[in-house]
């Protein structure tokens, strides 16, 4: 198992995080996501490395913007 | 047709528009419900008056608060 954080922008209530987590949790290979809303912080546990892409793609599906790389 | 507006207190984004609109509009003789985000004003439009604790149990199990009377 591979645990990945990333930073997610715009993100303000618990709608924001369920949609963000139903999203990245439909990725292939993802088995976990815990969202912590005060921070942005997105942290994603998968069964191989993701591509960062794919979780940007997903992120932004949901609505919000994955900050950085 | 009645048209009242009520001041919504918590609603940060567009899943919360949403789910306030649900539980408002599913009252009972509710043919409209307006919500401008930024001010917190839901618009209701209904058959006859609407009972104000009515529309704060919808509001409140929406997971908001309705403001004021």
């Amino acid at each position: 198992m591979v645990t990945s954080t990333y930073q997610v922008q715009g993100m303000t209530c618990g709608h924001c995080v369920s949609a963000v987590s139903a999203e990245v949790g439909a990725l292939e290979g993802v088995s976990d996501v815990k969202v912590d809303l005060p921070s942005g912080q997105v942290t994603v546990t998968s069964e191989a490395p993701l591509a960062t892409d794919a979780v940007r793609a997903a992120v932004d599906e949901a609505g919000y913007e994955l900050v950085g790389s």
